[in-house]
């Protein structure tokens, strides 16, 4: 398997301002490339710690990719020092310093000299177009290593990366995508009970790679199956899945990009349903989620926030009695809420939400984290109980997400 | 200024599972104590990265702070490899065998012999407690370089750091906190409108350094203020404060860590007064804001997510002519939805949102961005008029951020 190195340069992500997101998003791509980053390493704008930088990246790995510090500022200490450690030196390209001067023609602008920096490479470099930027990327092989410069903002980094510098990677390293990488996602068991749920498939993973990820209360297998060819890859995928599908069930919600909203609004539009919601502690969350993605006023009628015992008794007819007896937080009063607004909004299916988030609130019998979740469907209607644990946030965050599996499992009976 | 480099250890960073929340968090923290970070560098768990990465960094900087790599699997190797570069090696301690035996007995099981690793320390290494965890941290210093691992969990990183090991740098480095690092916070303006609208101050930054940051459609400007002492220091943030107060005005909503929800709760608190939303195009992300604090139940009542005109008409009684005449999204909408929610809650305050959160269903004349958000008190009615550029949920945060800021400008009048 092939090493990549990568260097992130920029003094914002060294003073805490700005989170690295480039470095993640190059770690997933190569990987799927079948290349393994082995370290990455984040540096100021001088010219020794980038020297240092790319030499370790070249000592340790083959291919050294390093993100930011392209502007016309800094341009020329990134490119001028790791064409440097490649032993090679800039030089002007005509045509590049014409695509820059027609760059700011385009706009009216007289080119300030200082750009035309941006024009420099080593005879040797490969020049990786920049349409949405002044700052050209550059590609250098030498013998068996490559270096890559990309610019820093995502939006110029991320085309760049797919459109030009991996076309060149699998060219020179004679890369394919041979493997698959996919991600199975699941909501209810926490990360060391599917741990234990698929140990006998990690201890023998026949032809992949299993990484075990959690998520804001899911649970994330990230298989990578590596086969002679892609279909081959395929092949291995499928049957791991299948082994995995065995031992995890119907917690598995989905795969890859699905997210749980976005797998009800399939289920809801395939089955011409409508929906709407009475949420207490998660405060709006839920038709938050539900309305995350466009399209969903097809399926989503609205809701609503029942925070107060006011509020739900006043828009949603819960019924003193059944608040006084049993409580805010009880089935009892879930399953009312859900049957309340179905009611009030003639949706097919009412999902309710009451708990104690916290960290206040709780009591022995009653305590933090305690949640109760109602679904209501025709003459149909249930509650289950639920008991997190977890900071306020995470409990809403948890809550929401289970309401929408409760209803995806409701909707796949 | 003291350098410190940084260094990060675990596969789960390099796959591209897992965002580094660490190194952000230690880089503000030592900037506020006046330690530069002047790089940082994430690798696996082989002996000869992590001997590198020290290598670098006691190279470059004065003190080096590793985070992760310290289960029981792996403990041994950072610390194994850290305590080689120091030049001494690890030894047993009978105290904290003790402590990790007592650890596991009051969870009745067997301390498994791996653990014992856990114990090892240098002689001359100090130990940092982990009351939430089995790894303990390190701190080493020889001569004027310093050396401290921490461990990965950030909810086990922060207070080790907080309560360990900076009151050990600021005693070997006689440090204090001289420097004041405040943030002040802004809603309305852009980042380069904040930028052009405090040039002057920017330039003449009086003893301070000023860094942009644009968060989730808020602009923050964070103020670094280098004095001779603590209170030299207050009063150079003060002074550089009042000036861009004076360039920004009421569009400053608070500092540090008030949030637009908690500046609002205050207001609502101290005025006693109550709250209800009525949301379209939010789909109850308003209603989540305000209740992310604990203890919102004392001014939030709960709303109505009027995403559908049913909801809008059941449940607001908006009039169905309102919504004929001059469509869902419409100042006149957003009003009636303001005046319903105010008279089925009985708070004092109604707030709506109504708008194109998009990518489809926008028009010429009301294009994706376009909102209305509405505030209703007593005989008090207003809305008001706002165009976002965006992704559908960049679109939904500024609404519903507006809207709180909205609440915000009308209670501090």
């Amino acid at each position: 398997m092939k090493k990549a190195y990568l260097i992130s340069t920029g003094t914002e992500l060294l003073i805490g301002s700005t989170i690295d997101t480039n470095s993640v998003f190059l770690s997933e791509k190569l990987l799927a490339l079948g290349i393994r980053v082995t370290g990455k390493s984040t540096i100021g704008d001088n010219p020794e710690s980038i020297r240092n930088a790319f030499n370790i990246g070249l000592g340790s790995a083959d291919i050294v990719i390093s993100t930011g510090g392209l502007g016309p500022t800094f341009d020329d200490l990134t490119k001028k020092v790791a064409s440097e450690v490649m032993g090679t030196t800039l030089e002007l390209r005509p045509e590049e310093a014409e695509r820059l001067q027609a760059f700011f023609e385009r706009r009216r602008r007289k080119m300030p000299e200082i750009n035309l920096k941006q024009a420099k490479f080593p005879p040797e470099a490969e020049v990786l177009a920049n349409p949405l930027g002044t700052a050209p990327g550059m590609y250098l092989k030498k013998g068996e290593k490559v270096i890559a410069l990309l610019p820093g903002p995502p939006r110029e980094m991320r085309p760049m990366y797919l459109n030009e510098l991996e076309p060149l990677l699998c060219r020179d390293f004679r890369l394919e995508r041979k493997s698959v990488m996919r991600t199975i996602k699941i909501l209810g068991p926490g990360e060391s009970q599917v741990e234990e749920l698929i140990a006998e498939v990690m201890k023998n993973p026949v032809g992949c790679s299993l990484a075990l990820i959690a998520y804001e209360g899911e649970v994330h297998i990230r298989v990578t199956a590596e086969g002679e060819d892609l279909d081959h890859s395929r092949g291995i995928f499928d049957s791991i899945s299948n082994r995995i599908q065995e031992k995890i069930g119907h917690n598995i919600f989905g795969y890859d990009d699905d997210s749980l909203s976005s797998v009800v609004a399939g289920l809801l539009k395939d089955q011409q349903k409508t929906i709407a919601v009475a949420e207490s502690c998660t405060g709006g969350l839920l038709g938050r989620l539900l309305t995350d993605l466009p399209g969903s006023s097809s399926y989503f009628w609205g809701g609503v926030i029942s925070y107060s015992n006011n509020a739900k008794t006043k828009m949603l007819n819960v019924d003193n009695a059944i608040l006084d007896k049993y409580g805010a937080v009880s089935p009892q009063t879930a399953e009312a809420m859900a049957r309340g607004i179905v009611k009030q909004s003639g949706a097919d299916i009412g999902v309710s939400i009451t708990g104690i988030a916290g960290p206040e609130g709780g009591t022995d019998s009653k305590p933090v984290g305690l949640v109760y979740i109602g679904l209501a469907e025709g003459g149909f209607c249930q509650s289950k109980e639920l008991r997190f644990v977890g900071d306020r946030n995470g409990i809403r965050m948890l809550s929401a997400k289970s309401a929408l599996d409760i209803v995806r499992r409701h909707l796949q009976k």
